[in-house]
């Protein structure tokens, strides 16, 4: 069997049975759309995905861009790809009419997305780029600025990149050094380096717009004094397409995602580089901020993409491999049996199963808060959901990434000794799943983001809010017959992390954020698996009510659902409690330990 | 700096401090040493390691040995490091004078052998499975396959290999179908299919002998019908060299490990294949498994060393590369910290360190068992350190896969960036160590074989002689100072263990092996938590020791080692409750699923 990347009945069931995607539809903003447009959108995204990027990939992981006279050359495939994948209308899916998009919820192009993100990761890759980069015009720009980079890059002709990071500064953008000279007709002179630009130079469309962290000559020191650029590869002077100056200094040997390169860019070699102000002068942080939480639920999804293709292997494999016997049965004149036979294969496929289809239910829960926080037509709803998508963003960035990539690991141990050859695929995905933990800010920073700033902000707010999404979770799950235990479970979980949080806050407001945030990483851990128990048990109560209803074809998926929702409830949920007491506790081993003592 | 591979420090402290090596000369065995010669052994080995097989690392990860015209080519380097490999004196170091070996103690040789494999995991992985072949034969062979077969591997003129696994079959021995049919000069024809060979074929030596395991005609079915052969790839006849019809099918593409070759075997396309049976018909297996213990712990050391090489890279790296400031200290204008200062960081260093050290003195200490098991005089003692050795070698086998390739990965993520580029090398460390929970035994295997097996062995004896190891552990760690609190952890969780055990086992003495080793991954998990605590306490008190006799220049390194040994006592420890419950619960989730429910 072809791998499906997802299953097909577990999309629709997120979507529908839990999400109720349809009802967004009652918004002014979705009013054009319909179960059926949604469908129609998700099917040719599905389609695409299986028929034309799935194929795709191996040869685009083997064969990754080259530096060639200067000038990046894409993988022969990737430039038949992006113009259809153009086609498909993800650019501009979720923008307004206006700009030339379908007024799409998040929630169904994430879900689409999660389709092309799972058969082909680069080719995914360039979409979200080019997305995230017009948006940032669309939100920020001017009037020129968006007919000429915006329209161009939402219509697909020229692609987009994000240049933050700098060799010297890493993730700290405080400390850009990308100089902006103004020049006489409003726009700058740039002069700087860029590394890790993913996209950064490609032969398959005609230009490229790199948006730009710089600092305007006599700007404040630190992150007050970087402002926004977006600065092309070609200035359209007329008819003519003039070189902007931006050079290519190398592509990184990446170990994943390789059929998106990843560049060091000079901007301004020569003296001859362009760039034009996004926004006002100083505020690029802000605007970069602004859009950030869009880009992490993008990278959550790409995540849980890559380990759902992975599931999705490890469970052909493990159906049709045969090895070994059952205990009880040792005659080897028997024939052997399908591995997925083995107790010990089913934990590590459960463990997937649980890892994505939980991952993947939060990062589509998170969307459907981002799409009413941006077109939900109660101001208070829009607080609400914007409180929820801020606190949940993190989370949804890094669990794919740091239990993702756990899941695609064990995708590779199902296949044994074949797993460990470039013949199968899985040891592809984990490659590909590694760089989630590092990009667009790496685990350690989600976790400080959590703890230092969301869950603390505007007085514990958004906490309580999903403190209190969580109860009314609990309480539908336990009408509809969940096992009790389940549902207590997860609510103690909640007021756990309510005091646990109360009493790490503190710390931080008596002026030790040291302290505060020592244990960081342990807390996003347990926020984390927490989090990811309330999906399953969402899951666990959907389930419970369709074997109610008694569709006899679904009976399995739904018992399925039973069994993962039981597996992390009762497996995973309960070493939240020794976390919660490294945090509390503040455990100090690494705290200070000197640099010598190593 | 230049990667030291291991500290230097450590292994002194574990070889000396810990498990008294030099006390190993009283045994009439290793009398001709000393204390002087195993630092000599130990200082040739380390230097060739880091001057010779560490530099050669990259080149031979970047270009895997091919196949042409039917020929495995191994990288030129290769060609030139094995001869001065092997006049190292490592293929017999551990084995008597009488096979021209120098009788060290297997804890010096995996010391020196940990050096090796750090710095090249390829070409230490000739080594070990040459000396693993010549083994069987010494145990098992004839005087004619000794001279012929088991001299020219100890003295490296040919490598050896361990042909078992076929397609078919995978881990399931029982399943082997590789035919052996006598011929009347008392040699078999063999013809058969071997998958996954390493070594299987190779240019820089003249030959290679596969141990191999096939059934001779007529051979009752199943484990009790596999016998052991010796299979040369060319067969001597006077003075000519005969192909004995031994093909490559084919090369795997490997992930790591990629410096060694691993090959498709076919015997006797041709019907031109000989082998020679070692030791007696139909206990091919009980050979194997006699040997198994020595391989697993050689295993194990190559994980170790391929998570000690990627955390001293993360250590120096973390140590040099400035990124950020301190929360109390933001100012813009003051220069960046290395990154070694944030708390994060030197979590994920610390995790490192108590994994690698932890794991090695454990390897270390498993390696002193053997000698005594094999070596010591009394026959009480032997006895006892065979029971612990048996009890511990699924632990060093798979904690360092495990734990170790988790090591690996926080070696990338502190590299940042970069970490994701083969341009930096802690991603083919990664890779590397990957295998290690697959070969010689999964990781679930290694599990069943702990539980199932090792620890309801006689009565429960080598759980019950590990407990009293422990206790008294535990009692020197208190008279030297440390922490009651710590000493009483670790006493608490080896009766915990015993507790669950008894549990468990009287599960399968009622009849159901399946209940009993439902868990069994987890069980192997909190028992190696368990295991690594033991090793912590125990450089605890060394380290307490260390720092009452007061060398100064030693306060740093005793330091470190109470901070990783909080570490594991305090974050790591107390998991093994949950776990210890889910095993006994039985918690049942992914027990009955069946795999339409997926």
């Amino acid at each position: 069997m072809p791998n499906p990347l997802f299953n097909d009945r577990d999309v629709e069931f997120a979507l529908y049975e839990i999400l109720h995607a349809d009802e967004l539809c009652r918004l002014a903003f979705f009013s054009d759309h319909t179960r059926e447009t949604f469908d129609l959108f998700l099917q040719s995204s599905r389609k695409f995905a299986r028929d034309v990027l799935f194929p795709a990939y191996k040869p685009m992981d083997d064969a990754p861009p080259k530096l060639e006279a200067g000038r990046v050359h894409v993988h022969p495939l990737m430039k038949e790809i992006y113009p259809r994948l153009v086609e498909l209308g993800m650019l501009s899916a979720t923008r307004s009419h206006e700009v030339g998009g379908q007024q799409l919820p998040l929630t169904i192009a994430s879900a689409a997305g999660a389709y092309l993100a799972a058969a082909n990761l680069s080719a995914a890759g360039y979409l979200m780029l080019t997305t995230g980069a017009a948006r940032l015009i669309e939100s920020f720009g001017n009037d020129w600025q968006k007919e000429h980079f915006m329209a161009r890059m939402y219509g697909g002709s020229w692609t987009g990149t994000m240049a933050l990071t700098e060799p010297q500064a890493g993730s700290s953008l405080t400390d850009v050094k990308t100089r902006a000279t103004p020049l006489e007709d409003g726009s700058y002179s740039i002069r700087g380096s860029k590394v890790f630009i993913s996209g950064g130079d490609q032969d398959m469309t005609e230009n490229i717009v790199h948006l730009t962290l710089a600092r305007i000559e006599g700007a404040p020191p630190g992150i007050k004094g970087v402002s926004l650029f977006a600065i092309p590869k070609f200035r359209v002077e007329g008819e003519r397409f003039v070189d902007n100056d931006c050079t290519t200094a190398g592509v990184f040997h990446k170990i994943g995602y390789r059929g998106l390169p990843s560049i060091a860019l000079n901007f301004g070699e020569n003296g001859q580089c362009r760039g034009y102000l996004v926004g006002e002068p100083n505020r690029g942080i802000r605007c970069m901020f602004q859009l950030m939480n869009e880009a992490r639920v993008g990278v959550g999804m790409q995540g849980v993409a890559t380990a759902a293709v992975a599931y999705q292997e490890a469970l052909e494999y493990a159906k049709v491999r045969p090895q070994g016997r059952r205990f009880e049965q040792r005659d080897p004149a028997q024939p052997q049996i399908p591995i997925i036979e083995h107790a010990d294969v089913r934990r590590m496929l459960l463990r997937q199963k649980a890892i994505v289809e939980g991952g993947f239910l939060l990062l589509l829960a998170t969307a459907r808060y981002f799409d009413l926080a941006e077109h939900s037509e109660e101001p208070a709803e829009r607080r609400r959901a914007n409180l929820l998508l801020e606190l949940l963003t993190p989370v949804a960035k890094s669990f794919p990434a740091e239990k993702g990539f756990e899941s695609n690991v064990l995708a590779i141990q199902v296949h044994g000794g074949y797993g460990y050859t470039s013949e199968y695929m899985p040891e592809a995905w984990m490659r590909d799943q590694k760089l989630n933990s590092i990009h667009e800010g790496t685990s350690g920073i989600q976790s400080m983001d959590l703890l230092g700033r969301k869950v603390v902000a505007e007085g514990g707010e958004a906490l309580r809010l999903l403190i209190e999404q969580v109860a009314s979770s609990a309480s539908s799950a336990r009408a509809a017959g969940v096992d009790p235990a389940w549902c207590d479970a997860v609510e103690r979980a909640g007021s756990l992390i309510a005091g646990l949080t109360a009493e790490l806050g503190a710390r931080g407001l008596a002026g030790d954020v040291a302290a505060m945030l020592l244990h960081s990483f342990d807390y996003l851990d347990l926020f984390a698996t927490w989090v990811i128990a309330w999906q399953w048990l969402v899951q666990a109560g959907a389930a419970k009510r369709g074997l109610a209803e008694g569709r006899a074809a679904d009976q399995a998926f739904y018992r399925g659902k039973l069994h993962a929702a039981q597996y992390w409830i009762r497996t995973e949920l309960p070493r939240i409690e020794h976390l919660a007491r490294l945090c509390s506790e503040g455990e100090d081993s690494y705290a200070t330990i000197a640099a010598d003592c190593f």
